[in-house]
């Protein structure tokens, strides 16, 4: 066993009930038991789930229900997203077992992030990600239904679970979602308000290149501190003596 | 690619049709064809099966039927059986991740063979077959279905397959020492400017874990290029009208 805590099993907008169960069988085959649910399409609880879940009662009773991903992984450190598909987003693609590795070696707790049935997540969730897990599969036909998808990455994650941990070289975690979310909400304000955001129409893919950007480094708490107290130096007032170009009207 | 031939999939008397259509996209997920039925319950074509696939129905198409395991295996130098349980039978005991290997070094063909839904393979089954796969699961919750199964062990032997190499993204090169020092020198310029190193004598620690936080990303260029865009857009004048209240949306 790790030192690592399990990682949460987040189904984001999950449509079925039935589906839900089966992930939470699928989970619980290898000892997962965190379930965390952003915005299910038909509430929760659901009365498909119990039967589905073929005795994985207890992942179900704990689940917990969130409104956006942002919340699911609030307090999580490394936040992967699984997509079948090449996105739109430039970020590490690993493995289902390189990631596993990588849960148990790291410190700081896990998210991995499984899309609607249908649709898969889209691209503003993938965002939050730091790194894409993604099973290589029969590129003539890639058909992986939720629950396999959620049961390929515990079974892997699984496999760490008897062997000792590796020696840990201690970076810091990376900041939680959470944190990492205020920095980027602290400068986006900036941006705003600095009118860097235009032509109106570009902002969400703008804003989406500044958030990958910034979660790229995986900068630990410490790290999200000193850059927001930058951050605030820059918002301040300029102090007197030492303007450059800054006008009166704006001290 | 390996120099054996792909391990044929039998499914010892499988009791629903969609369960033998489930287990026929697993294995084309990860590339498994070879998929052959010991005494279907049901008979063979079975209505269920090909919704069930998901469109892996060339699988269904040349699925085989036999009357007995040892007919089903005739062809087959390697013969493993998937249990859940310890077995009266003294047998090698592997899991998915040994064998795909094992099957992948060995010549000859392979086959494993995969119970009824209910009961799974019965002791005369296992006896035809030299070695036992097992999957390891959470001793106090085994709940793997039949399809669930054969994905595991089709995930695992595709590994050693080509399409099993990670799909490969590009982020880029870090940029290079001279762009880096340039960005972190803008943002110097800017925080000497609001007064941010003080007291003077700290100064040169500041400096060096703002350094040591902006070489940590291993930004590229076009990305190095962004955040100088972002420190341009902080440091001109803020257009007239946008006040400080737009702040309101950081946490």
């Amino acid at each position: 066993m790790s030192g690592a805590p399990q990682p949460a099993i987040i189904l984001v907008r999950p449509q079925l009930g039935e589906n839900i169960g089966k992930a939470a069988r699928a989970m619980l085959n290898f000892g997962l038991t965190d379930l965390r649910l952003v915005s299910p399409r038909d509430g929760w609880p659901n009365p498909s789930a119990g039967p589905a879940a073929s005795g994985a009662d207890v992942v179900l009773e704990r689940a917990r229900v969130f409104e956006s991903v942002a919340e699911a992984a609030a307090d999580c450190a490394h936040v992967y997203a699984t997509t079948v598909r090449k996105r739109g987003v430039t970020k590490p693609v690993i493995t289902p077992e390189i990631a596993a590795r990588a849960i148990h070696s790291e410190t700081g707790g896990s998210a991995i992030l499984f899309g609607p049935e249908r649709s898969g997540l889209e691209t503003d969730d993938v965002a939050v990600a730091r790194t894409i897990i993604t099973v290589p599969i029969n590129p003539a036909f890639g058909s992986l239904n939720l629950a396999q998808a959620v049961i390929l990455v515990a079974y892997e994650w699984s496999k760490h679970e008897a062997l000792a941990s590796p020696p840990i070289t201690d970076l810091g975690a990376p900041a939680s979602q959470e944190e990492l979310d205020g920095m980027i909400a602290q400068l986006d304000a900036m941006l705003v308000d600095a009118g860097y955001f235009f032509p109106p129409d570009r902002t969400p893919v703008v804003r989406r290149t500044l958030r990958t950007l910034l979660t790229k480094p995986g900068w630990n708490a410490q790290e999200v501190r000193t850059v927001r107290g930058v951050l605030s130096a820059l918002t301040k007032d300029r102090p007197r003596g030492q303007a450059r170009e800054s006008k009166a009207s704006s001290s």
